[in-house]
């Protein structure tokens, strides 16, 4: 069945959760009931790819329906470098991207952001600047607690202005791992549905929670209940929570006009592993890399009454597509004046279509990798150097493998190594480069490469350029409460990105 | 509900199967529909164990009941070695050891096994002689072809005589892959169970097919019809057959009475993977160690009307726990002369009870870990020797944990490596041994492994001496079929045993 116009959309996207961390992807420990029942009655995503091993590049990739390398989620400070928005960036999403909640505006949708926004906390970059019409939660990563002097404490926000701070009035105990904040994004997200139900309207919905990313956070009645320890407490909260969104949307009776879907933004943090880290099943390494392990999602579509009960796709797919999906769901074109990479995936939910793409590795302004079908060509290699691994920072814990989680950058541009993940997804087997598999594979893809390449306007850089003076020391909304802060006088600087 | 006295009893053993070579397990590919399918009117095992990382210590712990240094079935020619029965072991099953279809006679069942027998291969070791009534398969692997002068074609039989030799009667094709054994192994059960149907006889079928183990095979039709590549299609023969058994099962009308298991004889042979090798999904190392990838097993319980459906279930579980299962399923007692090591599991697999128990993890002679609950000991570690991992002998392909995945046999007795499984399956993480999870979980295991030792009465190991004269050179039945050998003179030697 086609959508009626103005389908309302949830996206359920996690942080730092790993293809390996549900149930109906294989964690030995099985402990998502609501997801793996989710799966059951929709369609479950095996080949589905975030644009960025980061957070905050994915993120702006997802609601710009582009490449960070287009969007400007990216840096030249360095060669193939992750970064992200910490809060002494300067930069963020420029007004010249058209994000996903401005466009279904114009289909009078109701969008609302709960929880991480991540695309710049500095006035202009704010989500309520950029389509969305409600949020709750905050700019940046629940990191803390500072001590309001050298960094302020990250701002919670509702709507235009902050109601407080992480660690001051939204407590999250590191000791414990205890916080009550997927509770309340939660609730947030129930009354949002219930209002927009009851008012008849479409709507939007983002639910950008974080309480899988470090350091990793589950409420009181969830702490101690996973075989899988901290981070298993907040798998089964988010499980929990996403079973009671579903039911929710069904008890209200919007389950069959309500497309949900559910991703996460990159690989698990296998560095934080296994306490503040997730499992990548059986890919290689983690968030921070462009191997399997950094970019695989768990994806899980589900639409009563649309989408076929316990449906399996090989589409490669990716959270870029989210945005021309909702647009299609919404009855809207994609932006004509500029290049989207996302595509419309209803046919291959609906109709059960394979798309031929290809999918783009990125690591900041380099492209690492490409996949195209079952292949998988590595332009260059890294995982992280040798100075950093030395101390005991590792992306790819108890995993080696010789020439491809190398800890200098390696170039192969023009011998890309080659894997086939059908045969071997961990990528630890490369193709000989003298077989005629690997010839025919590579002149495929590297095709693909040129193609790109040739045609790529890449987007002004926003990572570049870290200040002090630029984090949220006084957020709007901060008079009120008294939690202004001074600012440090201005001093711009390159940001350091390591990796 | 309890059985009917004489539940009929299906064992499907697969060979070299690896616990994330399932789709319900997590494969990528997810292109085993119906072993999904099965899990999902059954009970998924996913802390399941073998008794050994090799075949033939497996399927005599499978067979007995009995763990191998118990049964015989292991070697005492070097420490921790992990030996089989090539052809030219003298060794096999002891008379004295008292298998399943042995006691099953006295309920009345027929007995079958099809496929890969693994026992022995000496005339007092055949398997009509310990309790089957009927064979279809062959003692040994299906490697070859050899020369019938310095090494004979493995025989195949039916019941007590050879009906040809593999490679000559029974083709395996190992450029292409292509051999039609699965086919004919499924025709054979197929054929038996509406045999025993239309007598009203109970029955035990054994079906111990060997199509992922290298050299691994598939029919014609299922050639390159995976993304996996052979391995891949191998398994989705398996996948479709296993289907078929179940399906004829119910067009019967007897899958009410019929229990029946799936399982694997130990992890994947990493060594083999990608084309001849498959998948042990997050866990560490594979075929030949005892880390969890050589011996946590896939394993699905079905039994129509008696298991729930989507059951799933921690319990740690062992091949040999088939062997008191099936008695109890027969309405037998296990023989009380001698120490059993597994357990009845129909309270688990009809209750959901959760039973109390170790694994133990031995390799050879010795008792490598314990695990008990979600915490597991390594009081020995070792991958393989360093002089076979410089000729490329890998079990641990692309995966090195410090300490853990040692090429030298490292002792930790008086303080064992620590993993909790929950949290770390992977195996990548011991704990420290200064804190107090350590302290409590080791006293606890030190405790049972003490207990074990101090009453274990360890058999007369059968797999240390090795004699080119009993290879298969003139099995029964030869001279119908003028495929007679002659033998060497009898040489006996200590067998070699590398790992």
């Amino acid at each position: 069945l086609r959508p009626a116009a103005a389908t309302n959309i949830i996206l359920l996207l996690m942080d730092d959760m790993g293809w390996g961390d549900l149930g109906a992807f294989g964690e030995p420990s099985k402990e998502t009931p609501n997801l793996d029942q989710m799966a059951a009655e929709g369609m479950l995503f095996l080949d589905f790819y975030t644009a960025s091993p980061l957070c905050s590049p994915s993120r702006a990739a997802l609601l710009t329906g582009r490449l960070p390398v287009r969007n400007g989620f990216y840096t030249t400070n360095g060669h193939a470098r992750n970064a992200y928005t910490p809060q002494d960036v300067v930069g963020g999403i420029p007004d010249s991207e058209l994000l996903l909640p401005e466009l279904l505006k114009k289909a009078g949708y109701t969008n609302k952001i709960i929880g991480k926004w991540h695309l710049g906390h500095r006035a202009q970059f704010h989500p309520l600047k950029h389509g969305f019409d409600e949020w709750f939660g905050s700019p940046n990563c629940h990191f803390g607690p500072y001590d309001n002097r050298e960094r302020p404490n990250i701002p919670v926000y509702r709507d235009w202005e902050m109601v407080g701070r992480y660690y001051e009035d939204f407590k999250i105990d590191l000791k414990t791992g205890e916080a009550n904040l997927t509770q309340l994004y939660l609730q947030e997200a129930l009354d949002f549905i219930s209002k927009q139900q009851a008012s008849q309207q479409p709507f939007f919905l983002y639910w950008a929670i974080d309480a899988t990313h470090a350091p990793v956070y589950a409420s009181k009645q969830f702490l101690g209940t996973s075989q899988r320890g901290l981070y298993g407490d907040a798998v089964r909260e988010i499980d929990d929570s996403v079973g009671k969104i579903l039911k929710h949307l069904q008890q209200l009776g919007i389950s069959e006009n309500t497309f949900v879907f559910f991703t996460s933004d990159n690989g698990a943090a296998l560095i934080s592993a296994p306490k503040q880290g997730g499992s990548n099943g059986p890919f290689l390494c983690g968030k921070q890399t462009t191997f399997e392990g950094g970019m695989r999602e768990p994806a899980i579509a589900w639409w009563p009454g649309h989408i076929p009960a316990g449906g399996v796709s090989h589409q490669l797919g990716n959270v870029m597509d989210l945005f021309s999906t909702s647009l299609s769901l919404a009855g809207l074109q994609p932006p004509s004046d500029r290049q989207i990479d996302g595509i419309d995936l209803l046919p291959v939910i609906l109709q059960g279509k394979l798309i031929d793409r290809p999918i783009f590795y990125y690591r900041g302004n380099e492209l690492m990798a490409v996949r195209a079908g079952l292949y998988k060509a590595h332009y260059w290699t890294w995982s992280n150097s040798w100075e950093e691994h030395s101390k005991g920072i590792d992306f790819c814990p108890g995993q080696s493998v010789a020439g491809v989680t190398t800890h200098t950058q390696e170039e192969h541009t023009h011998l890309p190594l080659l894997f086939h993940l059908g045969r071997d997804p961990g990528e630890k087997y490369p193709l000989s480069f003298a077989s005629e598999e690997y010839q025919q594979a590579v002149e495929r893809i590297s095709g693909l490469v040129q193609q790109h390449k040739d045609t790529l306007v890449p987007g002004q850089p926003q990572l570049n350029v870290c200040d002090q003076a630029v984090m949220n020391w006084s957020p709007p909304g901060c008079e009120k409460l008294g939690k202004c802060l001074k600012a440090p006088e201005s001093d711009p600087k390159k940001c350091s990105w390591p990796h």
